[in-house]
């Protein structure tokens, strides 16, 4: 009996080691992007009833935790409101430093408002470097203004 | 008597409003991208010699404050853990929501290690759009790889 | 020299004790709802210039105070993450006995998404009552589904 | 054996996905509004008997988890005082942000008191609308003023 | 220029020390009792107009202050979560140790429900005992029931 | 194995629910208030062998949980330093709101020292209303004096 | 003007630097051991009219100052609920580590209830010892027994 | 399978209760003190192997149990950073009320540097007195010295 | 099935206890350092196939098992942000007394940047002494600038 | 008036930026290791009486400034429990993620105690190296034992 959706993203990564499927596998087989895909895997994001049948037959999950994949996740990957592992924390610490620059630029070309996170796509990419590859990220997300009423 | 950076930031930000100064004007006056430009004068990065002499003018600071612009700086913008301005929160939303994602998806392309936010860099764009105008940002930081010893 | 909004907040509560300004009056001046004038003066919302002078006018205001006025705020009106006011404590309560209903409901009813808080507006009204007249608070917000990618 | 309401709503939380059933339907079941129905089903009010056997034959709980569902429940369903669900959160960013003028606009109409979260009803509605449909909201809650002794 | 009625607060626990006055005097002064008058100076009630130029007059408050102790207040008296002061605590202790009790026997007396703490008194006396005098406290609070709806 | 007393709690608890049994009827089998009782019940008092020998054979507890029920347990019935619970958080509400008023009046009456948490006695009683019958809660604590050395 | 006592505390640490003033000179001066008067003098406890009198002379007080040391004070002298200071983090260690073997201890001895700190004395001496002088603390706190009622 | 040595802590406090074994007779079976026993029992210290054994054959322990006796265990018996329990709350309020006069009176005696937590040892005994006996507890802490270097 | 790196991490735990197996043997085993590989067995650091597989070997564990340690896991080897255990106490309290010398120190050799924690290495020693044996600790890691651009 | 060591470490601040003084040169002033010397100025170390004449000298501070120089203060230099600045939080981060790797093998080295972070040093060197330089810290602290007793 599966009461939250966490125990389905358990029952995924447990198969993911065990069977050595990759993301970008998944992100293919429901021909959508590896970030969005991901995420879903990870209980952040809803999958439709034929994206949840394809994840399942390619995790082996049960018909429980297909129909769970189908609801709407209480999202939130983080344990501690200041994340502990190491490649999480930089991006913590992005928003840390830079939070009121980017605050300060936002508002400065659009005016007061914000950067939608639901209206928001994300695409990571090796960038190939002499002096090491870097991780190149690009997050587009659809400016909402605050409006007077 | 000056004797923390965060005295100069609000000198700045005070300035700023009275004399109706942008950030981009700021960039400009020292040659540097708007990203870093901002993130120094919040308090975030320090200026050589000359950058600070050009940011006092542009501002009107003292002498005492242009000195304490090369100094580098206790870092860190938020007041809160969990930032409480819906802007900034919604970057902290996308690193609650996405974080386990960002950390699979750069181990799966890299291996194990992290995306430096130190050899980084960011940049803001207005990208154009007839649903509504998107914030499109784009980062870029070294990948450096947890060695065995 | 001011270096904050909060500091503007500070001086129109002070002035509005002293002069007997209520915040309809505000909201009338401007011509606009007494919820989105009162969150505006609280220093959440961003006036523009022609408000900002009424404003300024009706509080007495300093020119520097009025185009601080026309500045987007860093938001957020707690001051702690569990608000100690009883009045606030109960909105807060609501939140926390009804979010997962909410959550649920808006789902059932529009599948995964979220009701924006910034395209959104809200209605406060005396409800008459024999038993004792209510509070009667109409939020709408914009309903912002995920989507795929 | 069970030792706490929270095994029954996730009991219900299970068979809900097993069975594909709605919170509107075990609303019409009982005869109640969907929104008190499913803060009921999700452990934060008290079934009688009759509505409590009807919820039970509805989710085929046991006569146990029956008993439970008249038993007054401890109430809170977040998890964590700053909830990290995007949609659960815009409902607290709407309190951070609008809880000084909910406040001052309340004692504005009603004097000192409170707006009552127990003498309280909350009313979704799908508010239709050509440029996105909105979520509509009403709350309606007992003014309770304190007095002095 | 006064900007919260924490000042306020201050000036009348600086007064008090100076002058010797005592709650029960004030209590007396305004014919209400010293529970409630003490509260109310400690600024978590709100006085009308004739009580606060009673108050002002008793503790040499200027106009500006008496204006402000007519505001209805931010509530909440204690600086941490978590009292520090012995005295305190061991209120919180109450809490901590007997709440649930508290909240099983009013429920198996009343049905669900809360004990208000708006239409609330209380009462502070010396209880004479050979064994050494008690604090003794009477509380009294409107029994108010969730209803469903 | 029972290595905790939160363990016989829950026992009692999954119980009580069970098999109808009142708090009231527990103090009665053991000769002692209903506010005493329900406390140890919750695993915050100690019981002597012969109550806990009757409390055991009214819940229908193991020789072992009636071993645990005569040992003093680690006391505190809260799961978060501030309630989540609203009958509960109103008491909290009240620690905040007049503990500093508590703290004046008593040390106005009885000079520096505290009102007793252990050496103290609690009665709830229904007291009857023609606008809605209240809660009465009867608090005796010993003053103990700080004393200089 | 003083409103609070804190402010006091740090006059006297203030002249006790600039004066050269030893704790246990102010002990021999009001006839009372350096432990309860060292806390007194950090605004931990009260003095009455003769001692605050004699501690107003020794470190150059105002009579206003001199008032304030007769109140009764809000008590707890750490900054943060875990101390950062290392050697009184030491006393919370000690409390962290052996802190259920006390509990256990004094429950075996004593039966279930508590050691008092009110009705409590310290005494802090150096213990000579050839591999290093140690610090002896004897605690003497009351037993004060729960009881059933 | 053990895997953390709060089980063995656990399978301890069970026995205890179940064979009415006392923290004295497990202290006089390996001949050393109650206080350091009764931690090392609860998960605070390391036995050698001969104690381990003999608390193995009192506690009937597994020789898995007894192995884990002997490790170096993680330390640290509060499970909140602010202690729930009354007994243990008391100690806590010490170091609160006391810590800075502890602090100063160490100092001026010592001079800078700390009372060792770890070259430590604690004596707790029943002081008989005819107001109700006392707990008498001796620390007894190495002097450490902040040295220049 | 496992569905997180701790439970591995448990695994060999409980593993090294019943075996006796010392971490420097499992460090020779695999031919590094003793640092590198405790962290990795303790759920920090990445085994690649062939170290895994010995590891597997020494401590006995399943194939699964084995998988999982070639999985870059979430690292945080802390329960709490200010840990407990005196030992890792030590070392949070050199960061927060010496926490500020370090910055500036390296800021003054260096300029403003970081001293990486991933490209970075660490060996402990004993350090004869006849005082006492000492730990000593040899910390070295990649000075990183901040760039502007 | 100074009350607390903190003003003394903004003077010192201010003075070193305004005056360009660099922590080597106060160092070699009073004849000490760089480590303790600008840890001592930050407020963290108690200078004797010529070290503070000869730093109050250098930095231009009052006699009142000089006096608190040479009195034990009160220690710890982060502002929140998780440091913000990304240089400390490295440091913070090495005791996250090494933490449990340092305690065991200190334990394995040494058996039961801790590292003292009180007879202590710490050295930081700049270690050339062509990959880039390298920061080089070498912490030495005495081995202290948990005792039985």
């Amino acid at each position: 009996m599966i009461s939250h959706r966490d125990e389905v993203t358990q029952m995924i990564l447990s198969a993911k080691v065990l069977k050595g499927i990759k993301w970008c596998d998944a992100a293919k087989a429901i021909k959508l992007s590896k970030e969005w895909t991901t995420a879903a895997c990870l209980g952040q994001m809803t999958f439709n009833k034929s994206q949840a049948e394809t994840i399942g037959e390619l995790f082996g999950l049960s018909d429980e935790a297909i129909a769970w994949l189908q609801v709407a996740p209480y999202k939130g990957s983080l344990a501690t409101a200041v994340p502990t592992d190491p490649l999480i924390y930089r991006w913590y610490e992005v928003v840390n430093v830079y939070g009121s620059s980017i605050k300060e630029l936002i508002h400065e070309e659009f005016g007061d408002g914000i950067m939608s996170a639901i209206d928001f796509s994300m695409d990571i990419q090796r960038e190939e470097n002499p002096n090491g590859d870097r991780v190149n990220v690009v997050l587009s997300g659809k400016f909402l203004p605050y409006k007077s009423y």
